[in-house]
Formats: C-alpha cells, structure tokens, sequence
C-alpha cells in the first residue's frame, strides 16, 4: 500500500473514530483550531487549569501543547498533562510558537522536552532551530528562515537526539525522526496569510496520531507526513475557490471536512527522502 | 396568539430594545458568542474580572455564565456576578460546558446552581444529566447521551428540584420548567460541526429572556422555547446555502441578521408535549 | 502630494516592510485583530506575560494596549510593555474598549495615559469622552453617544491635554491632535454589527504608525487620519458584497488584503478641518 492510500485510510479511520484531543493552546487560535479539528472529524476539547488537565488528558486520544499567548501557570498545566498523557502512553504534539522570539518561549520548549516525552514538535523552521545553541537558528514569530537542502541533517540529529518526530512547515515541509526523512510539498503561500494554520496543522496532526495508535517511530513518521500532505492539499484546493484570506479560511474548513480519497489520490505530494 | 406570532414579536422586541447581555464566557467562543448576539439584534459585553464583574452586570439585562476553559478565580467572578444579577433580578442563563468530563466542572455547575438563583440551564444531555447521580448521566464533552422519550419526567423533576428551566439541546430540543415541557424540532446536524454554536445558544437565550422581562415560569418557558426555534430554523436555513462547516458558519450569522417574521411563519417547529 | 496619494504610498510601504505589530488585546478579538493585521500587511504577535512583554515589544514596530476583558495583572503588563516602547521610540495606540463602562476600565486608561507616552488614543465616542469629568461623556460599550461638531473642541483639548492623537470613530470619524483636524467620512454601518472591527482599526492604525516611524505631531495625525479611511473605504467595499455581518466579515478581510491604489482614488474621504 502506498502513500496516497495510507493516508485515504488514515483519514477514514479517523471520522468513523472522531478521538478526542486535548488542546492546551493559545488564545489566538482556541476557536480556529476547535473548527479545524472538528471539520476533519475529530472531537476537540479546550482545557488548562491544574484543577482539570489530568482527568481531561485522562479521557482524550492525544494532547496538544501550543506556547503561544504564554503565561507562567499555563505552564505548569502542560507539563501536569504531558506527565499524564506519557502514563496513559498518548501521543503529545508540541507547538513552539514564537520560540525563539522571547527566551520565555524558547525556554518553556526546552522544559517540556525535558520534562515530557513528546512524540511530535511541529513548527516553522524559525522555532525549531531557536532550540539550537544561540546564533544556529534565526529569530521570530513568522519564520524567518527559509528551510533549506542543509537543513535536513540538522533536522535528524534534533529527531534523534530529541527522541520525537521533528517535523518543520514550510514552502516544503521536513518530517524526520532522525532515520526516515519525509518531504511534503503540498500546502499553498495563502496559508500563512491566516493566523492559526500552523497551529491547527499541530492539532491535526494529533488527531491522525491519535487514530494511529502507534509509538513505532517509523509509523508515526509516515502518519505525521499523512497528517501533513492531507493538510496542505485543502489549504490548495481551498485557494482555488478564494478571493482572499478571508474567504479562502472559509473554503478551507469547508475542504477539510468534503475532501477524501479523491483529493488525496489527485493532489498529495509527500515522499521519503 | 400562538408560538408563531409570539416568537416573530419577542425578535421584533429584541431587535428594537438590543439588550446589553453580560457573558462571562470560554476564551474558545467569545469572538463567535458577540458576533451570533450582534447578528441577532443584541449588544454582547464580555468581562470576567473580580474588579469589573458587579459594575458590568450591573448595567446589563442578563447574564451568561459559560463554563468552558474554566479556571479557579473565574468561579469566583461568576458567583459574584450571579449574586448581583439576582439582587437586580435579571436573568442567569447557565451553560455546563463538558460538565461530566472533569470533576471540576461538574462541582462547579453545581456550586452555581445552589449559590445563584439561576433561570435556564441550558446544554447538551450528557452535560446536563451529569448533575444528577453519578451514573444517572454519560460523560463527555461533545454529546455521548441521545436525549430520549425517558429523559422528559429525569428533565422535569430536575427542573422542579433546581427551580429553573431545564433546557436541554440535542436532534430534539426538550424545554422544561417541572411543569410545562416544549420540544423543538428546528435546527441541522451542521450545527455540531462547528464550535460555539451551543454557547451560542445560550447567549442568545438569554438575549430573549432579557427582553421578555418576566420571571413567571410559564412565560420564561415559552420564550426559552422561542429562542431555540429560531436559532435552529436559522441553522436549517444556513445549511441550504452551505457546503461545509466554514461556509455554513458564515451563513448562520447572516441568517440570524436577517431573517424574521416569514421565516418564523414557514418553519418554527416549537410544541407544548 | 494629497492625501490619497499619501494613503496609497504609506500602504505600500506597510506591505513591503510588514511591521510587527505586538498586540496586548483582549481575547474576544485576539483573532480577528491577528487576521486583520495579516490582511492588510502586517505581522501580528501577541503577547502578555511579565515574563516576557519587555522583550517582544522590544523586536517590534508598534505596540498596542486594548483593555477589553481586563484583568489587574494585564495592567501591568501593559505599563511594562509600554515604558519598554517609549524607551524604543516606538509608537503605542491605546484602546479604550469600554471606559466608562466600569471604573476599573476608566481608571486603567487614565492610568496608562499618565505612565505612559501613548502616541494615538481610539475610541468611539462614549469611551474616549469617558475619559473627561464624570457627566462629560456618555456610559456604555457600544457607543451611546454620537459624535458631533461640538465635540470636535473637546477632542482637541484632550488631544492638547495628553499630548496625543486622539482619534473617535463614528459615523463620521474625528482624528486630531490638538491642532489639526481631520475628518474621515469612510465606513459602513455594517462594520458596527461585527465584534472587533473597532480593535481591528486600533491594530492597523499601530502598523501605518509603525511605517510612518515619525513622531511629528502633524505626520502622526495624517498617518492616523490614512489608515482611518483606508480602513473605512475596504468596509464600504465589502458591504456591497455581503448579505450579512458574516459574509461581510470575510469580505472585509479579502478587501484588506487586495485594495490598494485605485480604491483609494476612487473612495478614499479624509479632510483637514
């Protein structure tokens, strides 16, 4: 079975399932990525204070840690439910946002990496490498960095060292975990014009892991690409039906929740390295 | 007069007098709470701090307690609002988001419920039958309980015993006082695809019961009632002109603008059982 | 060079540079005010915490305060982000959301006004008069007073008084800063029935003032008056579009990111006093 029909099946298996993820996600994208989780059949739930991460984690299918809009005890809250998500053996999808923009952000990353064994960090090429030593990564909340062919070995060494997928967006996104190296070329420049698709692009992610179900890194690889390319062929589609960002966020939700094997036979473009 | 001619005039009130509705509410629906209250005619303020809370339910005509996204000190505000809207004898209008999926949240409705004198509660099956007996509900965030034929006499004695409407969202909707019971027919699946609608719900609700200015429990029933059957036959109406979650949330709001009085007459399907 | 032309180069410019523009706003319009940003050019951050606010303002190009769904905390927050910007020279845009509402509010502007060197105070009416001796100005969070010629003395008063822009949007928008008037007649009824378009213009104002990077009190004003009817012509444009407040919104946004030269020949209606 290929690609293309690995991921038809992913997305299947996922509607008929609708997993529960657990966000603990920034302010900004709350409402955008509860629709996005929802158009692409998943069941999104929003929680962050102590008093409920644990027995919110303890009912979902994978958790979602997103550092945008930080505040201190917010972080505690994430570490309380990876801790939670690592003994229920969930899978966690980490979003650096603006990593590297505030010592903060890069600083928080670093914790949670530490402290929980997160299965994914998905993020632009900006945050990823502001986890590097200072100077190896550039500075930003958008990405100021053009990922680029040399990057890819610096991308597996973090997968590697890191233990978990790394998987960075971008014109064409890298997915490694240090052996196999996925590249995505789906995805279209309209979606960096909307706030909140990198961030729903980690919330997806979690969803087609969760339906995976799988810690084998080699599947989990595949799964995240899957997640990936699904992704950003909607965000194609839906650009050819736009007049701009506005209607083109419409068309997206829209695209998740129509598009299915068709689309993904047609459109999805992700292969090994 | 019937529920047709007396829904068409309390939006027709509504529209003319645009109550100023006070909610204190999830960061997931705030934006899409104010934008479905301005749609339908109402002023939306959203404040939830100890500091602000009397003075802003003080120039208000009813209140939404929303207990998404909770934290410890928002608790605190709600009583505090609550106590002043009943010293101003105003509606409460409260919604227990995912009570049952956390402890939290659960103790919480029900602290409310007995601190405050609430008018309407207004949620899904799951959330609202988890108040009673461990056991007697489901659990979950979205709905894992259909609302059936058994639930009405559950419904109505919970509505005696919390002495307030029970108003209880689903395929079905199911209204009751402990006496009077309505059942409401309107709305469309593409109402649960999207996040926020049932918060939506509520704050709309209480945009009716703001206006209709009566505590006798007949007639906050009734309007109760008439709020569902218009917000559902505006869904209905959406989800004609949609082709997907995005398109049809954009059509909803629209929808809630502009339709009225023929609209009312053609499809509200609102009954006493 | 007229006003249009100016307009016309300042977009430009706005586009070519994308200022980051660090918003401390509140969560109703945190996403709408980051897609408003993006659409007409700019890069929007938020950011809030003490533990890092010094320094995300530090790498931005205008900051700007809106005290909607305040809490004490966030006041400080603002206060530090706001010397940070002083001590940068870069332009602050204070809004007022609902001064005169609560005192918490009022007393939290005034606050701000006193430790902090905001270049443009907007508003509409009710919160920016709210500002002067209780009576002055009405109460409320939507407008409850309509500006008119009488007022416009007492705009330039304060704008004498604080030393700042002061620039109240309504029907016909009044930007002065104390010496200079202009009057912008642009914008759309539509645009009062959507949360956030108010904070959205607050956002944009902070990304012209960013580029204009000049702190003449006539070219502060000027820029002001600029991004006022640019942003007022697009909500006449995506009225014409739009059956309703959410097809307006999306239309809105669309219109942001596409209108440039020939609309603002067409449309644009800014005048000195």
């Amino acid at each position: 079975m290929n690609i293309k029909a690995h991921t038809a099946e992913a997305l299947s298996k996922l509607r008929e399932m609708s997993p529960l993820v657990h966000n603990i996600t920034n302010y900004v994208v709350m409402n955008s990525s509860a629709n996005i989780l929802y158009a692409v059949g998943a069941s999104p739930v929003m929680a962050h204070s102590l008093s409920e991460v644990e027995e919110m984690t303890g009912i979902a299918g994978a958790l979602v840690l997103n550092i945008g809009t930080l505040e201190r005890k917010w972080v505690e809250a994430m570490i309380l439910a990876g801790k939670t998500a690592n003994r229920k053996n969930i899978p966690i999808i980490l979003d650096p946002v603006g990593s590297g923009a505030t010592s903060f952000r890069t600083d928080t990353v670093k914790r949670i990496l530490k402290e929980c064994r997160v299965s994914v960090l998905r993020g632009n090429a900006s945050e990823v490498f502001s986890l590097l030593e200072p100077g190896a990564g550039a500075r930003g909340v958008d990405s100021q960095l053009q990922f680029n062919e040399t990057h890819i070995e610096t991308a597996k060494a973090m997968g590697r060292d890191l233990g978990c997928v790394v998987a960075i967006s971008g014109e064409t996104d890298c997915i490694t975990d240090g052996s196999s190296v996925y590249r995505v070329a789906n995805g279209h420049p309209m979606m960096t014009k909307i706030t909140g698709l990198g961030c729903g692009l980690s919330a997806v992610t979690a969803a087609f892991c969760a339906v995976a179900g799988s810690s084998e890194p080699e599947k989990l690889t595949s799964c995240v690409a899957q997640a990936f390319g699904f992704y950003g062929l909607c965000g194609q589609l839906a650009a050819q039906q736009s007049k701009g960002p506005g209607s083109f966020e419409t068309a997206f939700i829209d695209t998740l929740y129509s598009a299915g094997s068709p689309e993904i036979d047609r459109l999805l473009d992700v292969a090994t390295v």
